[in-house]
C-alpha cells in the first residue's frame, strides 16, 4: 500500500488469529503479502497446485518488503504451506477464499471448509462477482431462521455458515488499491461484518474497508466501472472516439476528478451554493438526454467486441512488466495525493490554494 | 494547471492572434486566465452583465499567477473590457464563446458575430452540450455542399460558418482540469480541428486537447459521466448503499485507476497477457449480468432525486470555499501524477517499482 514501511513503534494486531487462504493467484497472493506485513497472525495456505512452494517462492517476494525472507516465515511457522484443504484449516480461526470465479468451486470448498474448522471461524471470500448467499444456497434448503425441530447437524452447520460468511472484494491491483467492499448476504450478523471492516482498519496498510447494503451484481465498484465501460464501447463502436481517445479522456477528466471525490460530492460543487439540487435543476436536461441516447450493446453481439480489442491491441500492444510497474507507481501516487488530501482537509493549511 | 510559473525562456505563443471571449462567468473568466498566462494574445471580452469591469477585477485575480496585474493588462491593451459584441470582434482572429447553455442564446449570438467578424475568423463554443451544428442550423437551410446559383451573401456567411465553427468543451474546473475536447461537426474542416489543437497544445498549459470524431449528447466525458451517475443513483435508490459510501467507493478505486489509465487500457491489463480479449473471454458473462441488470431511473421521477440530494446534503453540507480549495490542491496533486508518470513511461527509472 502506501508504505512498505510498517508503522514503527505498535506491534503489529491480530496476533491471536490463524488466517487461511485458500486460493493463491494474483490475488490470493497479495491478500497473502497484505496480512504477513500488517498484522501479526499466523497464516495458512492451501492451493491444488503441484509447484505451490516454488510458485510462492518465486512470487511472494515481489509484493512483500524486501527486509522480510520467504524461507524465514516458513521456518519460524508464520507461513504454513498445506498439503490439503483439511490441514490448512486446522486451527483456522479465519478462513479467506480467493479460488476460482464459479459457483460450483465456492461451493464444494465451502461445503468442506465448515466441517473443518470451529463453529466460530470468520469466513470471507475475495470473488469479484458471487455473492455470499449464492454460495451457501446449495447447503441446506432450510431457513435458517425456521429450522425443524430437531435440527439435523447439517441444518445447523449450514445456518451457521451462512451467518458467518460475506465478500471482501479488494480491486486490482489490491496491494494497492485501496478499496475493500465488504458486502455481507441477508444471513450475515452485524457482528460478522464490523469483526472484518475492525481487522482491516486495525491492519493500517491503507485499506478501505466499506459496507455494502445489499448483494448485488457487480457489488458497487465493479458495477459502475462495467456500466461506463459499456458506455465507452457503445461510442468505440459508433465512431465517435477511438477506444485510445476515450482512454484519453477519461485519464484528462474523469480520472483525477473521482480520485479527488466521488460523483454525489463532486456534482454537489457543481450546483454551486445549491449543491445536488441546484446541479439537477441545471443540468438535468442534458443528463437525460444522454440517459435516453445510452448505448445498449450486448455480450451476445462480437462486432463490437472485435473493434475495441483490435483498437486496444494496436493503441498499447499486449500489457508488459513495465507497463506494469509504471502502473503501479502511479497508483501509488494518487493513492499519496489521497492521503494529502485528506489530511489538509482535516488540518488545514500546507498546501497551495489559488 | 500544473504550474504557475510561465515557461521561462520561450517566448509565450500566438502573438499575432486576437481571441474575443463572449460570456464572462466561471468558464469564461478561466479561459481569460488561460489564454492571457499562456499566450501572448491580445484578448477582447464582452459580457452584457453592467458590472463587468468589477466583476473582472474582483475574479480573475483567483485565477493569474499573482506577478500579473489585471489594470497594467487593460492599461497596455493587452485585455480590452468591450461594451457591445461588435466592438469585441472588430479585430478578432477567435472568438471563443462560453454563455449561457440554450440554443437560443448561441444562435443569436453567432448570427451577429459572424456580420462583425472577417471571414477567416476561427469560431470556438466551450458549451458542455450543444453541438455545433444545433448552433447554426439556424443560419440556412441551404446546405453547403449544394448552394443554389447564384448563392446569396447569407448562404455564403453560413457555410463559411459551419465550416469554422467547433466545439472546445472544458472540464470543471477547466483551469486545472487537463481535458478540452474539441468536437467538430460534420461541416466544420479538417483544417478547423488542427488549428484549435495546435493553438492549445502551444499553450504548453498542461491542457490536453482530444478530437471526437462525432457529435453526441454530452460529447464523451459528461456522456459517460453522466451514465455512471445513473447507476449510482439507482444503487442509492434500492438502498445497496448511501451516496456517500458510493463516493468513498469510487475516491478507492475507480477514481485512482483511471487517473493512471483509461478504461480500455486498464482492461487489457486485467486479460494478462491475453489483454483486452482475454478480459472479455473471462470476465464477459459478469459484465452481460451487470448490464442486464443496470438501473432505468429517469429524470421524470421525483423520488430517486430527493433521497440522492438528502444523502449528500447530510454527508458534506452545500460546498465552501474551503472545499473548493481541498478539491483544486488534491486535483493539482493527481495531474501533477500523471505526468510524473508520464515521464517515467518515456525516460524510465526514477519511480521505485513496488
Amino acid at each position: 500500500m502506501a508504505s512498505d514501511e510498517v508503522e514503527g513503534t505498535s506491534p503489529l494486531p491480530h496476533a491471536d488469529e490463524h488466517i487461511t487462504l485458500i486460493g493463491l493467484g494474483a490475488i490470493g497472493v497479495s491478500f497473502l503479502a497484505l496480512h504477513l506485513t500488517y498484522s501479526s497472525a499466523t497464516v495458512s495456505v492451501y492451493d491444488p497446485r503441484p509447484d505451490l512452494e516454488e510458485h510462492i517462492q518465486a512470487v511472494l517476494p515481489l509484493y512483500l518488503p524486501s527486509s522480510v525472507d520467504v524461507a524465514s516465515l516458513i521456518s519460524v511457522g508464520r507461513l504454513n504451506l498445506c498439503a490439503s484443504l483439511e490441514e490448512a484449516c486446522l486451527a483456522a480461526t479465519i478462513v479467506q477464499e480467493q479460488g476460482p470465479e464459479n459457483v460450483g468451486f465456492k461451493q464444494k470448498t465451502w461445503s468442506e471448509v465448515i466441517r473443518y474448522v470451529a463453529p466460530t471461524c470468520h469466513l470471507w471470500s475475495s470473488t469479484s462477482g458471487i455473492p455470499a448467499s449464492k454460495q451457501l444456497e446449495h447447503l441446506s434448503t432450510t431457513d435458517d431462521k425456521h429450522l425443524e425441530y430437531p435440527p439435523t447437524t447439517d441444518d445447523i452447520q449450514a445456518s451457521s455458515a451462512r451467518q458467518r460468511l460475506l465478500i471482501v472484494h479488494p480491486f486490482n491491483p489490491p496491494h494497492i488499491m485501496p478499496l475493500l467492499e465488504l458486502v455481507p448476504s441477508p444471513h450475515t450478523t452485524p457482528a460478522e461484518v464490523s469483526f472484518a471492516k475492525s481487522y482491516f482498519t486495525a491492519l493500517r496498510s491503507g485499506h478501505r474497508p466499506i459496507t455494502i447494503h445489499r448483494e448485488s451484481a457487480g457489488f458497487v465498484a465493479n458495477r459502475l466501472s462495467f456500466i461506463l465501460f459499456r458506455e465507452a464501447c457503445h461510442l468505440v463502436n459508433e465512431g465517435v472516439a477511438s477506444a485510445e481517445e476515450i482512454d484519453e479522456v477519461v485519464r484528462a477528466s474523469l480520472g483525477p476528478r473521482w480520485a479527488m471525490a466521488g460523483p454525489f460530492k463532486m456534482y454537489g460543487f457543481g450546483g454551486g451554493n445549491k449543491g445536488l439540487r441546484g446541479f439537477l435543476d441545471n443540468i438535468g436536461e442534458s443528463i437525460g438526454e444522454v440517459w435516453r441516447d445510452a448505448g445498449t450493446i450486448t455480450m451476445d453481439d462480437d462486432a463490437w467486441k472485435d473493434k475495441v480489442v483490435e483498437q486496444t491491441t494496436q493503441a498499447y500492444g499486449l500489457p508488459s512488466a513495465e507497463d506494469i510497474r509504471v502502473r503501479d507507481g502511479g497508483l501509488r501516487a494518487v493513492v499519496k495525493a489521497q492521503e494529502e488530501q485528506e489530511r489538509v482537509a482535516r488540518h488545514g493549511g500546507g498546501q497551495g490554494g489559488q
